[in-house]
């Protein structure tokens, strides 16, 4: 599936490149990705899907990640949707959905984060995650199959979701209130669910008001020009915390949360949001990619210091998916020749390390120099989500673009 | 401070190489760790220590680990009641032991993990490591200083720790009670414990008493002499639990509790408490050594499956000071020349890999292959600790046995 490095042509910039870099994420998408998850993945002894999968698709933990039976099922009725209404997608979506209805949820509406293969509760966090990924997967299914009970859950677990997050005081807190932090990582979900239900439901001045809220505190509290930077936890006030975790920057996640913006800025034909998409892909590639072994690491420090976690040098799967997304999307979004340049770096560099010319799918894990640290496909993080999301939208985007 | 190898014949089989590997821990403590941390650590503004150090004693963070605080004063105590009655130790100790009175303690009598530099809690943690730490401390100043409130605050700690971990239902819960787990290291930090209290407060019904149930609970539930492993984490009645998290092994955890089984066994001259701790040490030295880099991975997997942790393989410092402890004592309790050759090898793969020939003291963490992946001398995490108890036991061990 890879695409092999062009002379100093970038793909992107040619037609024919295009062409190939279309039928790259499409193939790999049909005929690599999906194959390695369906039908292998589907439980039809106890419902939803079993995710933890070693290389060769050996089930190597039954427990089953609430946050990828969700996944799984909306990537699997927005394939339905939108490449072609095969019956198939829509019958496993559905076998994923009605695992999570039938277990997932707690008592008091709340979702779990793990399960016994059968449905019976691990887990549950203070972070309301699962309950975005059950959102989307509803919404992408109300449109599907054209329920409205479905869309009626979505907006439902939506609220939830938004309650939970952005309700003072809510959320048990992991840190006592001596030093309040606020976090990027709940605003960028907070866009991309309320753009998956939009997309789905239709527009609603509800989502744009959650999107509008959402970007306005990445705007105003974690992009830092002065340093050119987006921070991944702030200050209430947005002050940058001069400790381990405040310094701690994700520049894979920053990127997916611009490329979010990007897609906002697209839909709302808003060149500022463009502009603030890019000016984030711009920093956060600067502060992320590894001059020495090529690939994204996954955490740096804003002032250069040592980063606490051991393994903050690592490169991880998913940075990856949502950089050739953002670089692919930046250089639809302007034309800038710069990001198919590193369109093209990073989409040859993660093809070539991640994927496995064997047994299809993306391996998860690499060290800083590019050697496996596991052999795992599917985890209770890594399920069917990032990477096809990947193939999907550039092959769509390079399709309608 | 790195003995070189010394051809086939281990240091530790000739009294010249033991005399030579005295030194090597002796100097290693007295003039290349402990001047790294003090006076340098020492927060005259604020009390206790400032541990969060880079390479060169840069203070990289200025938040203090209750952890750190209460370890740091015990190995200054320590040293001070079997080393020499420097007054500057028992002042640095009581410096320490002073903050954590003043700030460590929640009203529920139970202590917090994180404190900002001027002592307000940041984070409480559901475990209470944090209590094992004060209570040795407290232990070990009762000592110094011939001070009955210590030692009765000693008792008290430990028996608020006891009771937390071990009375069921009053930990707050980390998972629902589907499938109930319990773990190997709150049994060796209350044997561990429990031995700091005897050897400084003096011997007591109550501390064999619980020395005697958790040796009992690691026998019956977490040493598997068919598998030939010591479990991290088993169900309620010893079951392997088939998941990533029970299946994961920890064997420098699980060598650092052999360590304490044989004190334990030469404190009672009980052979065989000595030969269990050597079977552990046999099996988890088997499992863990990298045979391709060498040291000691981090993580294994009972059945030799993929573990769920990316980071699995790194090389941290811990685990090998606690090698280097248990395959000494090991030795020294069965004369058997197998010990003498593994603690060759992990003491000079160790002192190869992890000291700073420039800044003295250990890096913390280090790749598969050796090359580090930050440069933190402290954190959260690394203190005055174990390396330093790695050099002051050794040094005693080979000094009086």
């Amino acid at each position: 599936m890879m695409v092999a490095p062009n002379s100093s042509t970038p793909l992107l910039t040619t037609a024919a490149g295009r062409q190939q870099l279309l039928a790259c994420y499409r193939d790999g998408l049909l005929h690599d990705t999906l194959p390695f998850w369906f039908p292998r993945s589907i439980d039809r002894e106890h419902g939803g899907f079993l995710h933890c999968l070693d290389h060769d698709g050996t089930v190597v933990d039954t427990d089953k990640s609430v946050w990828a039976q969700g996944r799984m099922s909306w990537m699997l009725f927005t394939l339905y949707n939108t490449i072609e209404p095969r019956p198939d997608w829509l019958e496993w979506g559905q076998h994923g959905l009605q695992f999570l209805e039938r277990h997932a949820f707690d008592t008091d509406g709340r979702m779990f984060f793990q399960l016994t293969r059968d449905g019976r509760p691990l887990r549950k966090r203070r972070y309301a995650f699962s309950e975005c990924f059950a959102a989307i997967a509803h919404a992408a299914h109300a449109k599907a199959a054209g329920d409205n009970r479905s869309a009626e859950r979505a907006r439902e677990i939506f609220e939830l979701f938004t309650r939970w997050n952005f309700t003072p005081g809510l959320m048990p807190p992991k840190w006592t209130d001596t030093r309040p932090m606020i976090g990027f990582g709940p605003r960028i979900i907070t866009i991309v669910t309320a753009q998956e239900l939009r997309a789905n439901l239709g527009d609603a001045p509800y989502l744009t008001s959650w999107i509008d809220r959402c970007i306005d505190d990445i705007r105003h509290w974690f992009v830092k020009p002065e340093l050119q930077v987006v921070m991944e936890t702030v200050g209430e006030d947005g002050a940058i915390l001069d400790h381990f975790d405040g310094r701690t920057l994700n520049p894979g996640h920053a990127i997916e949360g611009a490329w979010f913006l990007l897609a906002e800025g697209r839909y709302r034909k808003d060149a500022s949001l463009i502009a603030l998409g890019c000016q984030m892909i711009d920093w956060m590639w600067e502060r992320g990619w590894d001059q020495e072994f090529g690939g994204l690491f996954y955490f740096r420090d804003v002032y250069h210091k040592p980063v606490q976690e051991y393994w903050q040098d690592m490169k991880f799967w998913w940075p990856h998916n949502e950089t050739i997304i953002a670089t692919l999307l930046a250089y639809i979004c302007t034309g800038d020749v710069k990001y198919a340049r590193w369109h093209q770096q990073v989409h040859d560099w993660a093809h070539h390390h991640f994927s496995d010319q064997i047994n299809g799918e993306w391996f998860g894990y690499l060290h800083r120099d590019g050697r496996r640290s596991n052999t795992l496909k599917g985890s209770l993080w890594k399920s069917c989500f990032h990477h096809p999301r990947m193939q999907w939208l550039c092959w769509q985007l390079l399709a309608h673009s």
